[in-house]
């Protein structure tokens, strides 16, 4: 069965393309679908359960329909795919197209359909079968190939991609040029040592990095879902992100990969903002998707900023960001102007809460999602922090002040007795929950998806602050050791009715969810490296493996992933926003990142290995360093990390 | 920390010992805890989170306290165990001693103390530490040993366990002899072929089918938990089973690896029931605790006699089984006499059941348990049918006709028209729940830990009856692959809310719980034996690994780890009670299994691979045959089974 998504990708330039039918399906959003049989049964009677993936890589694709005895075999191009049915040579060889698309068959074995995705985005499909078939689609041959392009345009721009893509090219040569797109990509990180089974799961992790922004351009013209237009404009446009996942460590990793399409990807989300007056949180294929709480776009640009990218119109970019600051609600999965939260924070420097079971009167409030108290003050007391740092490097000073007086923001919910970030009401009285499950589903009255253990820590900005506010650096280690041994005070199961987004726990600790990623390196603030370097080291062990529990939560377009590569290779950026990257425990003993400058950057771990996964020493270009920082400079310019391993802890 | 617990085993005779820290721990039942430590920290205010697990095997454990830095090593014995402390040269020596237990220590290095299990059952401990300590127990060497031994008799009969075992010994002769010792079981099956990952993974289940049951005699003596008295007997006393977990694979297993262990096992079921009038449900170290439903040791002893074990006392334990058949009460969870329920269940063949949100008016009912109406039928028919075949094969014909009556009930439950065994109430109407969802926490108003899609199979004593039930074999067979695809009808963490123990979900097939693990195998009975092929493989390869993720649920004394056993080597007793295996895909080319009448059993699969699972033909000693069953007569006659495999399935 072919089900073709609107937005899926499998090829390396970022170009929309069918993905073909998975082992761990998630058919949200699938547009057509297409099965080879070998019988006449009715689309809806015919469940294909009794498929065997025989070989799946980026560039290929082999599953085996047993009952049917089909061999299907897929290779993809960039808005475009091959698929080849080898069907037996004495059965009916048939192709059903699901009911539910228009579907333009003509008798010369073109194909062409159209779509509707999420209610308002038309996806058009043409493509062209291979072999002569009867008005019922059963074919003559035992052999029947299908290739096709998608478009958000028009199928006549599908079919111009056909022309480009796939036209006279024949299956192997389409899978070839795949192949080809693909090693370039892995080929710029090399890596050394580890095992097998580590290397499996880092190149999968980089694969899955490459999952998104998209770029749905299509010859000097896209489709925005922004403002609901075909653009003609020749540079990429890019949809699809979630900066509320993405911002911490898959736009950092991407910013040393591929800093030209992070560039790209910047310039499509001013154009959004131009396009629908706003600037979005979840950029997707139809127009802005308001999840999660924060905005951290502003994370991103300072992030790109102070790396040295080239952002097109930084100036419109930050027009966009302060609006959104400032004029629009804080409210999480809402867009839209302030409510009367929004100016209770403005004024007071909190978003208010309920108490426990006190209704809620504020009419914009998402009624699932609710207010998330705690989450929204400290999620835009980052992204004020950013906002702040990026006026300040405009040259916006007082913009940089009013900023800078928000960041700080996150203090006036830190509760020092119970050492949480504890709710207020209107009253700037404390609410007295239970930090570890109050607040409902996914804790959303005050925290989100994740409970107060892991909002404790949510102040990657301001680090110092945050062990200031802890009473000191021995009891920041403390609570620390602490969150990863926590009991959950209940049994596993009842504590995931309430937070399923809590996965892959240590303790109170959750792998699975963004929020978590940072957590680990903490200790590095406060001289307990060898903590980090055996904490990270044993979470990637656990949680990280090359088999099919895959990865502990949602990967979330690259940001799990994103937090596997930089962990593996031996740093992670902490603070983004800061151009600063901080020392882990690398599974590699060498790996070398070829950049997009022609420079490459080294880290080489001597005598790394499962035992040895404490840093002993630490040298930059040769140089001897006492802490385990380096800066994206010394990364850009082809510098070289040298770490010292052992099997004991160091006091670096 | 040592911790010492009243039942852990971790040596081949089925002796107990004492079982240090684990990675994973539970805790439940620890009785003496013993921490080295190198500052004077008190008891309470010392967390050892910062261990790292350096090697561990049945025989040896080292673990490495990374802050103390005090190396921890441990070598068991049957009923006791030696630990070595090696502590930093330039620091304090110091163990510190669980405040709760009654610790004597005199001052030349004798350690003693006794605890209380469970409320009602004393552990003794004896031992001595090999240098001079002060009042402080801080000591003046660098390397500090302990040796001790436990009993449930007395201080005294623990020295008499230290002087055989432990007395002259150094840690090099007991790991020695301990390694010796789980060699030798180890070494009862060889296999060829394989990846060193299912390798590891069947010896690991095979080292957990040696865990229980526990032999706890001590010296020609035992202490009986079931009449609290100390008993004089040169015959080994086992307790520690759960037969609702073990009859299905756990037993099995043993009947062919160690039947003379298992005798010994049924003769302490008999003697337990002797000591406390009934024969028990889940014979523990303590009494019986009367687990779950159904007593299925009355399929353990049919499985045993038909399978040629010597039963020392059959008729009383047949007379035990017959009076908990007719005189005890079904209800779950509950030890005692006859309820209204039962006296329902003995006229009209079903267990009544309440209706959604009908109070309980039986007082017996457990308010957590419930009545699991489903389940106490359809385990109770399994029970019944087994006393029945008992019956007759000892002669009693009129018992016999009466049981096979019985062991009809599950019919009664049967619901034609929702395919699903369903609760009916007190007046023989059915009450129209969903059996996937309704039923409270487990679904205990009718079934037990798992929903009725599983329940839907717990015939195995009569599946050509279930067949029937289901309209046929083809529509059994759409019914089995409709339950490995079908859909929860909600998420999976509020599924997880209500049904814990479902656990490693494929569909609403959960392979993390007992009554699961025969159902991939009933394609065989239909003909399909393919299907059951392919899903054992995906099983095996899906959930149990060689890895941190372990087992997808309860060990529960071996039962699951016998099905990966049997499951690795190609066969599954799926009727336990008939002595009879089906074939399923084994993992391995080669398998022989040295039986203690001397003979092999060998298993041959020619062309095994990861990708050649299915049969395609089947020879026992060198003779061709057109099904997938064999005969516990062949296998411990020595028999040779040949499977031919191929990448396509076969008819057979």
């Amino acid at each position: 069965m072919i089900r073709v998504y609107p937005l899926r990708k499998d090829y390396t330039d970022d170009q929309i393309t069918a993905f073909p039918l998975q082992v761990v399906g998630h058919n949200a959003g699938e547009v057509f679908c297409i099965k080879p049989v070998t019988d006449s049964t009715r689309w809806e009677r015919k469940q294909l359960y009794d498929h065997e993936l025989e070989e799946i890589h980026p560039w290929y694709y082999r599953n085996w329909l047993v009952e049917d005895q089909i061999l299907v075999e897929y290779a993809p191009g960039k808005k475009c795919g091959m698929y080849r049915f080898t069907y037996p040579a004495h059965a009916v060889h048939r192709i059903l197209l699901s009911p539910v698309d228009k579907w333009v068959l003509n008798g010369n074995g073109e194909i062409s359909g159209s779509s509707l995705y999420h209610g308002d985005t038309k996806v058009y499909l043409y493509g062209q079968f291979d072999s002569p078939y009867d008005g019922a689609l059963t074919f003559k041959d035992g052999v029947v190939a299908l290739k096709y392009a998608i478009s958000y345009i028009s199928v006549a721009a599908a079919k111009v991609s056909f022309e480009q893509e796939l036209a006279g090219k024949g299956f192997a040569e389409i899978e070839e040029t795949a192949r080809a797109a693909w090693h370039r990509i892995m080929n710029q990180i090399s890596v050394e040592g580890g095992t097998e089974a580590q290397r499996r799961a880092f190149f999968t992790a980089l694969y899955r990095c490459h999952e998104r922004m998209v770029n749905i351009s299509e010859e000097g013209a896209y489709y925005s879902g922004f403002d609901k237009q075909v653009h003609a404009d020749v540079r990429p446009f890019y949809v699809d992100d979630a900066a509320w996942d993405t911002y911490q460590a898959m736009h950092p990793l991407r910013m040393i990969l591929h800093p030209h399409q992070e560039e790209d990807m910047l310039a499509s989300y001013v154009r959004m903002y131009e396009q629908s007056g706003w600037m979005p949180q979840f950029p997707r294929l139809f127009g802005d998707h308001a999840c999660m709480n924060g905005f951290h776009s502003t994370i991103i640009f300072l992030d790109a900023y102070r790396k040295g990218l080239h952002i097109a119109d930084v100036e419109k970019a930050y027009e966009g960001m302060k609006k959104n600051a400032l004029q629009a609600t804080m409210l999480p999965w809402r867009n839209g102007r302030l409510t009367w939260l929004d100016e209770f924070y403005n004024h007071n420097g909190y978003y208010p809460a309920l108490r426990p079971g006190e209704k809620e009167i504020i009419p914009e409030v998402d009624t699932f999602e609710k207010r998330q108290a705690v989450a929204v003050t400290l999620g835009h007391s980052y992204d004020d922090w950013a906002l702040g740092k990026l006026a300040k490097e405009l040259g916006h000073d007082s913009d940089a002040l009013l900023f800078e007086k928000r960041a700080r923001a996150y203090m006036n919910l830190w509760n020092a007795e119970k050492e949480f970030f504890m709710p207020k009401d209107e009253q700037h009285h404390w609410i007295d929950i239970d930090p570890g499950w109050d607040g409902g589903p996914g804790g959303r009255d005050y925290y989100d998806e994740n409970n107060g253990w892991t909002y404790q820590w949510q102040v990657a900005f301001d680090i110092p602050g945050l062990i200031q506010l802890f009473g000191g650096r021995e009891r920041f280690e403390r609570k620390l050791d602490t969150l990863f041994h926590a009991e959950l005070g209940r049994q596993r199961y009842q504590f995931w009715a309430k937070f399923p987004d809590a996965t892959g726990l240590m303790g109170q600790f959750s792998m699975g969810n963004e929020p978590g990623f940072h957590i680990p390196y903490l200790y590095n603030y406060v001289g307990k490296g060898w903590k980090t370097q055996r904490m990270i080291r044993s979470l990637l062990d656990i949680w990280f493996k090359d088999n099919q529990f895959g990865i502990p939560g949602d990967e979330d377009g690259g940001g799990m992933s994103a937090f596997v590569v930089f962990s593996s290779i031996g740093f992670y950026p902490v603070t983004a926003g800061e151009p600063v990257y901080t020392i882990g425990s690398p599974v590699f003993s060498k790996v070398v990142v070829h950049l997009e400058n022609g420079k490459d950057f080294t880290m080489v771990a001597h005598n790394c290995s499962a035992v040895n996964k404490y840093v002993q020493g630490v040298k930059m270009n040769g140089k001897e360093r006492k802490d385990l920082f380096f800066t994206h400079e010394e990364l850009v310019n082809g510098g070289t990390l040298e770490l010292e391993m052992g099997d004991k802890p160091s006091h670096l």
